[in-house]
């Protein structure tokens, strides 16, 4: 077997076997095939695509091409949740602890941010003293402990997936289908999960633009799964403007202890109750969707869900005051209002436009390497379907310098459309 | 501009500018752009195709990125000459002094060989003396006052050619037509020259394996010609078994002057009167193609065309006594018949077999580091369309170990395909 016959069949859009997929990802992880014949390989992917057996080839074997957590010892049906990214993306920070609180086990790892989709684990990091990088054995002893435990990508999980990643991003493959759904899939595998719930965000803020696009992801998603012994339950959610109100890492924190208060944006509790009753189920401790959403929202209601919360942040070594005083958590110097220039409704609010410009306050990251700033983000005040004054408040821009709070808010004012149709915006799209 | 949106655009299968193609040509040259990036846009191009204005942009970005032959005081209309390869094929070697004999200067620069395609300059060093890397200054000069010089490529032509065609090796590209063509025509408008014959081999010997492929290729090279402002004349060959009875170094200059002596094989002297004939029909002095067939016969009759040979063996610094008597080049060890194991036609003799056959004899190079050696070779005494009986000598292996000789009678045997009818084999199959 060489690389040059692998690359020359798929080139000409024949099927590769499991061998040589398999051979692809241990000889590249190794470095024993150069990023030149990846890339050449990769584009010949992206061009003429993968079929079904190709694709389920290529997730297992990335899947295993590093560590594998093993989890067996909590629970024999561990329920993980993953996002395709969006913009003000608090959902894991609040389905989680509800989740556990009704008695389903989280042992969750989580990424960072990068680009304008925002990182479970910088938020996270807002919290003073939350640890993200604690030992394997403390992660597993906090689940067993309390229900609940969420890291980073401590281990080295899926390491092929990582290095085909980036070079997709250097060679413009970013977008094609069968590499999105094998990348997740393999690093959802290698977390040890046997359930996972799959938000495919769709919109301006989300990689999939469009719906078509998206339920193709998801319907993917959902065939690696059955091909690989994993239940899976994909939910479309729409990404066309940001979820909830707050972007950014501690303003994400506050929404999300908020809403465990029971103080929820309507968008935000049509998503969190459909995922938290679909984690439910998926665990088999629950059966019925609409039950279970009556759950959820009883342990916001009694506190539960907030309390499993703080025991996690001090389980983490997280400092609970801050959760318990959210006028704790430090400022941006700089808050400053966007002021609408005209009335009417607004008819839309472009998350990808203020995915960018919280980029740019400081909130995410374009190069692995940029600094962060905590404190930074973006405050929606009006949203979809919103009635707006001339002169109402339509957000309040949080940043770390003037300049900064100038340029956003004339970024605001063009991911702002006012016009005069009120639009109802649906929130969860399909479910699969 | 940058290169992934370069990438981006090829992969969506949109056109390319001519500035983008340039961006890419020099920032790859100058190692701005990695292989890896590279390699994406290649293998991109290479599945999606390119239109007439990208390949002519290719052709015109490549051709400029290193140094540029001037040829302009030796004459306004040089003409070159190029072949897409083929086993057995000397017709460099005989064409030229034919055609200087005429009054046509022939300046050219050839390569070395590569895979079962020899090369021209491994051919004439077998000559004892004759220096292929003169200086240019000594180039132009033997052109001036004997009207003929056959180097090596000793300036630094197309060096962005060099590099892609390295990375289309190693990554499975190598047969692309756009990418074919642009890599020819680049190298010959950079070798200066104003008018080109290109022989476009076809068959089992050649890159080209079929009579459709090596018409696109031809029809594509002369379109680059056209919008680059040079005369081409493509004249497709049949490559399904070698071109002549000699495969070897020192064997095809033996071959080569025993044709200048009045002594062709069949093929030989079709392909050789042709290429002449349209040669001199682009330098502007000569019109009539039948015509010209009769004075490239006539100065071969009369001596004037191994004259001339001489006369370049001589001025390279070679030792004309060689030429003079062919005995005296150094036989291989061992020269022993491969013999027929039955009676009938020689229906086919697959000149890819026998090319392969020939470098593993040490003919040529699979890697440009393999070392060659120029005794050894193949020489035929069966042909296409030959009878033979049970026991004749269908070729002689010359070898210089005797498990290479046994082996490469062994793969002889398979080249042969003895049946029962008389196949005619047509030598020159189009001309464009």
């Amino acid at each position: 077997m060489n690389i040059l016959d692998i690359i020359e069949k798929k080139k000409n859009r024949k099927e590769l076997s499991n061998e040589e997929i398999d051979f692809f990802i241990k000889k590249y992880t190794s470095d024993e095939i150069p990023d030149y014949q990846a890339a050449a390989l990769i584009m010949a992917i992206c061009i003429n695509g993968m079929t079904q057996d190709e694709i389920v080839s290529l997730t297992n074997s990335m899947a295993s091409s590093g560590e594998i957590l093993d989890l067996s010892e909590i629970s024999n049906n561990i329920v993980d949740k993953h996002s395709t990214g969006g913009v003000g993306d608090k959902v894991t920070l609040i389905v989680s602890p509800i989740v556990s609180a009704l008695g389903v086990p989280i042992a969750k790892m989580s990424g960072r941010g990068l680009g304008i989709t925002g990182g479970t684990i910088d938020k996270l990091e807002s919290i003073p003293g939350y640890k993200t990088n604690i030992s394997i054995e403390d992660f597993k002893k906090n689940v067993k402990e309390i229900g609940i435990s969420l890291i980073g990508q401590t281990l080295n999980l899926a390491p092929a997936d990582k290095k085909i990643y980036a070079l997709r991003d250097a060679i413009s493959c970013t977008n094609s289908i069968p590499l999105i759904a094998s990348s997740i899939m393999s690093k959802k595998i290698a977390a040890g999960a046997s359930s996972i719930v799959l938000d495919v965000t769709c919109g301006n803020g989300a990689f999939m633009k469009d719906k078509e696009q998206a339920l193709k992801l998801a319907k993917m998603m959902s065939l690696i799964g059955k091909w690989s012994n994993r239940k899976v339950t994909c939910i479309l959610t729409n990404m066309d403007e940001p979820l909830g109100k707050n972007i950014g890492n501690s303003l994400e924190i506050i929404e999300a202890v908020e809403a465990l208060n029971g103080n929820m944006a309507k968008d935000v509790k049509e998503v969190i109750l459909t995922i938290s009753a679909y984690m439910m189920k998926l665990s088999g401790k629950f059966s019925n969707i609409s039950d279970n959403k009556k759950k959820a929202l009883e342990v916001i209601k009694n506190g539960k869900a907030l309390e499993k919360f703080k025991e996690l942040v001090k389980a983490q070594g997280g400092d609970v005051t801050y959760i318990e005083d959210l006028d704790k958590f430090e400022k941006a110097p700089i808050i400053t209002p966007v002021i609408s220039e005209r009335e009417g409704y607004v008819e839309k609010l472009d998350a990808g436009i203020i995915g960018r410009a919280g980029v740019d306050l400081g909130i995410g990251r374009m190069n692995k390497e940029d600094e962060i700033d905590s404190r930074v983000g973006i405050r929606l005040e009006k949203k979809i379907g919103d009635k707006v004054k001339k002169g109402s408040i339509l957000a309040y821009v949080h940043a770390n310098n003037p300049e900064k709070a100038e340029n956003c808010i004339k970024e605001m004012l063009k991911a702002y459309k006012i016009g005069n149709k009120k639009v109802i915006k649906k929130n969860v799209l399909e479910i699969i």
